[in-house]
């Protein structure tokens, strides 16, 4: 294989480059390859024994959880967690940062999960003017970024695509709450890494996607259109994109229940509309918004999404591994 | 030893038979014995490091869970836990469905404890209407059952009786809230597998054993009786196995505090009662229902049957695991 | 290296002599190095891997769990923890003791922090009394003692001061809350192990150090004095150690806060009274009374402290299970 590309801090996905992703994509697929045998499984296992990952989630998390601690499993790694606050010493009174250096001390990658914005460039940003300057994986801050859970998607799109072209081309619609999904204000940033891919958001008046993404669309001169006609769009994307409402994130408690969401529900009938090769995918959780039903199409990506997370991470978490060696002890 | 009996799915008691119960005992004896040397110890560690064990526990448990988990660790399995289900993606909206095939996703093998009946089964039969159909053992649900509490108490009873001929002619007293035991409502299925024994329910009116326990031992035409005399069962028994009012699953708070409980107390007075070879059981945690200073008399066996636990759980695991190579990847 | 000293059970500091510490400090500075090489790190990982520690940490800690599972896996330990006791058995009633007997069961050490004194004494001393006698770690009980923290405290300030003479001879400064702080008041017991070590509680009045360890110093020999005035003490110690006020220990809510803490925050302008030489300490976490503005000054030594804290832990867990080999099985 080509060169590694360098990669510490994992905090948004803008600055991830076309190398960066093909070399992550390769990888991964070489590693899953390699996992498939009981000798492989043991060679992965046997890389990074003496490294230890933290998650520090402080949101409730299953897959991106599970699929982390899974990744750094696969590699060997220790793993150690803190998902309660209350049962850190937050609670007595220390300061974030304080905590964010303390965890430094006993691990070699910290993937951390909050309810806020900005806390994981933060961290990276105290951390790095350590001794101990730990990579910061962001593993989902509040409404804003969910950079691994785009390399999930980048990958699981390039996968389903890979005998027609890859991304290049694609039409790929986001469905849902645009306007708090970190997930696809995170995955709209990757798409500057391919070429002629048109984007549809499709979305109610009150979950539009946020300017700051729409700008940084237009400057790279990647073609976007909104609408709130579910059916339209699903006729014209090679990928739907779909998304649960962020209510967790409501200013107001109750607001996000004013909104007529099911106009934005994915059914059997719209896969009756989709392309032969077109491709459906949700970040999961899901309530209601992709019925059950769709599930056993062939074109319904999500279960296979889910697995390919930790995949991608394990090789993710290879490729911080290989770039940080010096900073071990 | 003898082709290994067939083992996927552990839901209830009711499916195993003679020979699967022989062989799992044997294999528990094999491997600790092994485990007596660092080398057979680490010789068990060697056997499954490229699989995980996931322990979905959201009912409250110490023993069943860390003996779980270190069966795991002796087979060398990696393992990922979720005991608090807010820290889980169901406390966004997700069915529990969705969050066991996530589950899927990611592990080999989910041991599940929930309050609920019937869940364990649901999520097995779900499971394997999908392309990775991961085994699931029942770590007990709510009232209903708990098979491998079950299957330890056989291989305690086995062991303790060794030189006397086993479970066959014996005579086991089950003591207390019946209704809702779920222990000894597993072990009285299991009884179904050994010849001429038989059974003494001692409980008060209100914790008597279900009729349906009772159909299938008539079904399976062994004999039983129903008393509320503990001291009279005590002198007739070759085990006694003790169980603590099960008031989490009282329909009203408070209503198992209406009823007597103290005459189904095992004291050092029923000791001096039974046989010189008689031994008592408990599944732990105990109460009041057995008194503490009858620990310390060899023929209480409750702490060894904590023990045991870990050791059949380990056997179990590993037989499941050899009955699923195919589907590992 | 010299004749192992025998260690099983760690619950108070009262107990380690010289030769004890001098040894593990040895230790720990050889384990220390050979962590620095991949090699070196796995060789540490192959010495107890079918051994299991078990972290019970029913009192809220970030530090001193991290530190202890980091411990554990560096010995290759698999490690089980119980954080939350809703999630335990004794939600069901189950008594400390059988608690405890429960964990004895399933593992090889038990490191246990609660808010109660005295309870690591009572859990050894049970289970001294049983087939399985697993050593008890206090990681800290109440306001009582914290004995790990005191070894890696003394570890500290040796390996400081390894160039003018180590402990003996120096004078070291307490200051806060020494009443409840559980980690100077273990580090005190210690100082009885070194020559000419004399000691400054600088404290304000409702805080004061109690009489038991007044008397054990005055039994000792060890000169010490009492002050309020925090720049007055900085100017003569060769080591201050900050605090924390432990209002957790509160006995009515709020009582701390009524107390003027402020005279004992430690500040740029006490670092510019410091001796050259001097050093400052804080077990963590901390809250206003060391201002993060001294960290980068290197004789402030909190994050050292902290990450030694893994490797002491690391080098006891290793001399504890050398001590108990023969009670594996």
């Amino acid at each position: 294989m080509e060169q590694m590309p360098k990669v510490k801090h994992v905090l948004t996905t803008k600055e991830f480059d076309r190398p960066f992703l093909d070399y992550l994509c390769n990888l991964t697929n070489r590693i899953r390859e390699m996992h498939r045998t009981p000798e492989g499984a043991l060679k992965l296992r046997s890389l990074w024994p003496h490294k230890r990952l933290m998650l520090y989630f402080t949101q409730p998390s299953s897959r991106t959880f599970l699929s982390f601690l899974a990744a750094g499993q696969n590699l060997g790694m220790d793993c150690a967690e803190i998902r309660d606050p209350r049962t850190s010493s937050e609670v007595k009174g220390e300061s974030f940062f304080d905590a964010i250096r303390t965890f430094s001390s006993y691990v070699d990658i910290i993937a951390m999960r909050t309810p806020e914005r900005n806390l994981a460039e933060q961290a990276a940003a105290h951390l790095d003017q350590t001794p101990r300057p730990v990579p910061i994986i962001n593993a989902g801050s509040g409404p804003d970024q969910h950079p691994t859970q785009a390399l999930l998607d980048v990958y699981t799109i390039l996968r389903s695509f890979k005998e027609i072209g890859g991304i290049d081309g694609k039409t790929i619609a986001m469905v849902g709450d645009l306007k708090r999904g970190r997930t696809v204000r995170s995955l709209s940033y990757l798409m500057k890494n391919f070429h002629d891919v048109n984007l549809i958001f499709v979305s109610p008046e009150q979950f539009k996607m946020e300017d700051d993404i729409l700008d940084f669309l237009r400057r790279h001169h990647i073609p976007y259109s909104e609408t709130d006609q579910l059916k339209d769009a699903v006729a014209q994307a090679d990928a739907v994109y779909l998304t649960r409402i962020q209510d967790e994130h409501d200013q107001m408690v109750g607001a996000s229940a004013q909104v007529d969401y099911q106009p934005f529900y994915f059914t059997p009938a719209h896969l009756a509309l989709l392309k032969p090769r077109g491709i459906v995918m949700h970040p999961l959780p899901r309530r209601q918004e992709l019925d059950p039903a769709c599930d056993s199409d062939p074109r319904v990506k999500i279960w296979r999404q889910e697995r390919n997370g930790m995949w991608v991470r394990t090789a993710l978490l290879h490729m911080i591994l290989k770039n940080t060696e010096e900073i071990s002890l």
